[in-house]
């Protein structure tokens, strides 16, 4: 059971104004280690290399989805809506606030080196010896797989999986509008209230008005912007790029046996994938920082170029690709060799699609619930339906190749390539 | 000498919208690993415990510091203003972007516990074996020490400093609209735009026409708010004193011969006074907050267990006095002891106003330089002889005295605590 | 009594976002004729001629009030502060709503020339036959003169009438908000939901938590700029002027038996100061300003120039007198006499203190009631004495005198003027 | 030949934060009096009885019109683009400035009824007997018939004409902020700098770089979303719905020589179709309310019943129809006949695409010109060509109709309605 606050307990927020805790649960959540460690992990990874102002923490945005759904189920409570669960609040408040609990540093290079996955850790923290496991079973004794099973979305209602989780939830709410408030730009803005203001609960599913279907359009448009201004930039992905090759280059030296100067742990247990709740606990932000910076003076010529790149924003150069043509990066790949430069570590493509983000595509494989709409005659029409403007988004799922290089080294060389590589590479 | 870009660099910013960079020399002094480290270094130190949004850099400061100056600049030489030396242009706007370079982690607790400051790291960063040197030094041989002149407020000419320096700087303006705009507060927001049209040169003075005097009044009410809501926090002051007891106690330790699990190079440096501008540069926000993580594990109880309550944000409590019973502070610190808590580490005495942040008072020594009036007949007055609202912001030198103390431990004790003090320390 | 709507009924609002209306008696009033004259009457009469974004209407000030009005209540009864007496709720919100709806077209200088009170006229209609009394009358017959009697101040619950009219009101909080907004000047934004959160019912006042002493400095600091930038902006005043004395003249004329061209009822009945309730709906702003259109034809040269004048924004010039030197006045006075302009339409003094708005003034009389502080003793301590800032500001009634004059009217006449006196006027 | 000022005039503007005049003519345009006259036009008719805040004249609008003007070009100077013919400044800052002067009280019912076309009235405005025209020639003799001639795109400069009307223009950048601004929707707001920053001057024509596509698309999803949710919002259609029958029925009236009480001058001329530019310049918005004041005492009850709708806002109902079922209103028009209501100014079709305003249709006839991208290559490419966004908006071209009713008097005639007609009009 949770119990109410004596007296609220109010954080300024930016982009909400203000964030109201009422229950003592939350309150003793946001208290523990394992979530006052989101504030040593940044919201955006890399991003900050681009838009300056993107140092936000994912403590603040987990604040704002706790908040965002604080103010949903407030909405669906004053109208006294039927087909509202009212005995899931407090679960959909725990979700909120944890479902990002299990993030480590830049996630999205981590992850792809070393086959972790943040939503894992999430459960695995909720359900490990943690503060976070205590006090949600100070609930009851199977809240916190309860907790897991949102956050997993294997939780058996709809409802609250979705507002969690869908096209439309908490959580890109939050981040929409908080990622355009801190990087500065302002296509992420929408009309937060009005959107909350149209959405109900129908029959298992969170819906929305048919009457605001312009307001959804409109957050959808934000999202689109902000995939193509903000997370797919491609100087974010170059920064992104060069984490993966330190963390590809630093396994591929472990597994060498290469002396390093600095391993502290659990980076050992990270090499392995072995590690721990407690060595995740360790591996903040400010960790893998210091690991860089440290980095930066081992005697591999590889490892330390690439963390003093990172550190210095140093990054690699990219061009635009229509398409890619293979032979031709091939045999820049064998040129580069020949010059003493591994293009295993200083060439890349990227598609940023592959990216963890996702824009709005029904019917797709691996899709979120659908947004649908509530007409006068109480019909479910999925939106992409009735909206053109929605259609045209859902079919831009094609996003650009990008070929990452390092311009300056190849510089040296630029005589000996081929004629249109130079004018491609700028060289 | 400096040459124009070719294209103007701009970089999105969230409270000036874009800062535009149209010097080789700024874009090349941007670049450096110096400036890029600053990114490594949080503008407010500890306030992020109290607003969570205040997670922006002294990267970003910097940059807006310099893009206030070129603002100003560029409005003087657009009204074409006798009094206005064009040929400093370039001075004020490397050290408006340099002069926080030598900022440090957490700066207040450092430099109060190892008696270092922050502009003296800046002037040997600036004149040092640096890759900021190295740009200033293709401008003119002489240009570091010019640089290194306003930053320490010895160069000649008046004019050159207050701009960077003085109770209407750019530094100023750039950091009140900042920390509004992240803490999320909307006090220290301010019509700059309105203030630069009424700033100009005069006889060697930076002066503002007598009808702004109500625009420059809004600017340092702004300011006065943004002391007490913000800078002046206790619960940021709380987390100031932690870590001042946390690198007192190291400190401690180490002369000692404390043999210590993690003291990674180069702490014992900063233990002896002794570092170097190479040490200066690795020891930034990230590496210290990887050494209080570590030292939370370290043997010594004091040590790990105030490192513990830095990372989990368990602060000490504190209340307000309005003046200091020294007696009774005394007799606490004998039980204290008496129960085992040492009262060094766990007790402590704040008073705000002897932050390195000041409010606007005229005639105090050590006062920047003061806000002046040009009326239509050419005389110029200190503002506050002309405005009561800013004589009696003036007057307001007077903080609180706060007693942080660590209620918990005490709660075990309380019994044994005069009912007074157990009032007073709400146990 | 009141019955809540069926379905909540929202209005768009720039300054609260939206504006929320759940009773059917508000949704009634706002929809009767006396309410919706006020589209037709300007909220900041002659301002739009300094600002020209100040075009926004008392219907949009009324449902502002109203809203901050309802925000506050529903902050007390969300809370069950028990000092509030939540039966007198819908009293609030109708005088909220209707304080300002006996306004007519540019209040002040109508009512400096015809002896009216704007308020007199909100009671009037609230008693008399109109539909707004018919609406109020549904509620219960004696509810017209409780709502009456909180407009004209004489209810008997001091805590309804305080939250209308104090120095802390729904009024104050709406129109500082909402003509910051709409001018475009961002002096006048605070944290109204600051404010919101930290006011109380207490003991039959409405109160202030101590905790929030400086939000309600930066309120009060808001409402001084606002007076000094906005308010009493010269340009403002002189168009003030233009019209109190277009007014005059037309009065003088009626008196005289001029014989009008145009001369509309209910005109007459204006000059005889005869005014029904009826006559009082005819006259709004589009009247007046038809009114002078068509005065601009008249045959009386003074009468059709300052008309002219008007509508074409030709006003009279104006010079900041430190004190007034009667002497030169009455001299000039002639000399305009004897260059055939008169002194009486065209030179003018103003001192804008004595406007109907006023600055925070504790202990003089006239004055609202004062903004009292609860401090955690439950001790009441008005704010002056406790905040240096409201001291200051409270010491500030002098305002500036300004002299009014037809700058190219005396320029054909300026070498008879004497030196001094042109060097003065600009001539 | 313009002069320039001696001293920038700046006016406060909330969405421009300032507006800059630098030239004489400029300020002679503004202080002429057929443009103070558009202080006493609103922006946006009707739209008020909608969106309580959307009072702006089109004085505000014009002045951000000829600022984003001044903006563009002043940043085209500064960059100093080849293809920027800059002898055409200032007739490019008049023309946008006077582009709206002809502009009459509810323009869109009125110029509907009457045949009138405010852009005609413009050029009349400039080349007739004005002060306008007065200052423009004195620039030069042939001056005003330039600026008509851009009003009217038939000058020769497509560079100039697209600045003032195209589908970029500074007209729609200013509209579409300033229509957010005060209505308070933020559906409007896009990044006016992003924009201005990609836009150059290119063989005669404004293009704009393709990387600013995603910008492009946001402007053009702010113009979808401000036509959907404010232009085209029902409500205001049914205030436009009803001042026209108002016209219909007066000048109905006034051909079967009814006699009016109130028949001020110019309203003859405006019935017959024979208005002078004196008589436009006499009626401006103030002058048509008092008319429909005047008017809702006239004994024609049509017509008298009509003015207290609109001035009490007592509007038609409407109903969604998705396609038109002629007949069934046939059967309506005649039954309300039987009832007595006549269907002539009763009922209403409206199709919001036949507005004055568009959305971007390249392709259709009457269209603006369009936007062009400039990749590297300088190939210039229609963006619809390049934007699914933009492809998918361009399609949208359907309106919804609409049924415009008069459901209260319906009410009482209920019983021998239709059973799905009923239900249809709720009644």
């Amino acid at each position: 059971m949770t119990t109410p606050l004596q007296e609220e307990k109010v954080f300024k927020d930016p982009v909400h104004k203000y964030i109201y805790v009422q229950d003592q649960t939350i309150w003793d959540l946001i208290n523990t280690k394992e979530f006052q460690r989101l504030r040593r992990i940044r919201q955006l990874g890399t991003c900050f290399l681009t838009f300056h102002g993107a140092e936000h923490s994912r403590f603040s945005h987990s604040l704002g989805v706790y908040e965002v759904t604080r103010k949903i189920i407030s909405q669906f409570e004053r109208n006294k809506y039927e087909d509202w669960p009212r005995e899931e609040r407090l679960l959909c408040l725990c979700a909120s606030l944890l479902h990002d609990v299990g993030h480590g540093p830049f996630s999205h290079s981590i992850e792809k080196t070393f086959g972790t996955h943040h939503e894992e850790w999430s459960c695995r923290i909720v359900l490990g010896d943690t503060e976070v496991n205590r006090v949600l079973r100070r609930v009851s004794p199977t809240f916190p797989q309860q907790v897991a099973g949102v956050i997993a979305k294997t939780y058996n209602q709809e409802i609250v999986v979705s507002l969690v989780s869908s096209q439309l939830d908490a959580d890109r709410m939050d981040y929409l509008l908080r990622d355009a408030y801190f990087t500065g730009v302002n296509y992420g803005t929408f009309d937060l209230e009005r959107i909350l203001r149209v959405m109900r609960p129908y029959q298992g599913h969170i819906v929305v008005k048919e009457s605001g279907m312009h307001a959804v359009e409109d957050y959808l448009m934000s999202r689109y912007q902000m995939y193509w201004q903000v997370y797919f930039h491609p100087v974010t992905r170059s920064a992104e790029v060069l984490l993966h090759n330190i963390f590809q280059r630093a396994k591929h030296l472990h597994e060498e046996g290469f002396a390093f100067r600095f391993l502290l742990h659990p980076l050992p247990n990270l090499f392995r994938q072995k590690m721990t709740v407690h060595d995740h606990f360790l591996m903040d932000e400010a960790f893998m920082q210091t690991v860089l910076m440290q980095w930066s003076f081992e005697e591999d010529p590889v490892l330390s170029d690439l963390c003093i790149r990172f550190l210095q924003r140093r990054l690699l150069k990219y061009v635009t690709l229509e398409k890619i043509d293979a032979r031709q990066i091939e045999g820049l790949r064998d040129q580069m060799r020949s010059f003493g430069i591994d293009p295993d570590y200083y060439l890349d493509i990227d598609f940023p699609s592959d990216l963890s983000y996702d824009v709005y595509r029904p019917g797709e494989q691996d899709e979120k619930l659908p947004i649908l709409l509530l007409d006068s005659r109480d019909t479910l029409t999925e939106i992409s339906r009735k909206s053109e403007i929605v259609r045209s988004i859902s079919g831009i799922h094609m996003g650009k190749y990008h070929l990452y290089y390092p311009r300056e080294l190849l510089l040296n060389h630029a005589d000996k390539l081929d004629k249109n590589l130079r004018k491609l590479l700028d060289l």
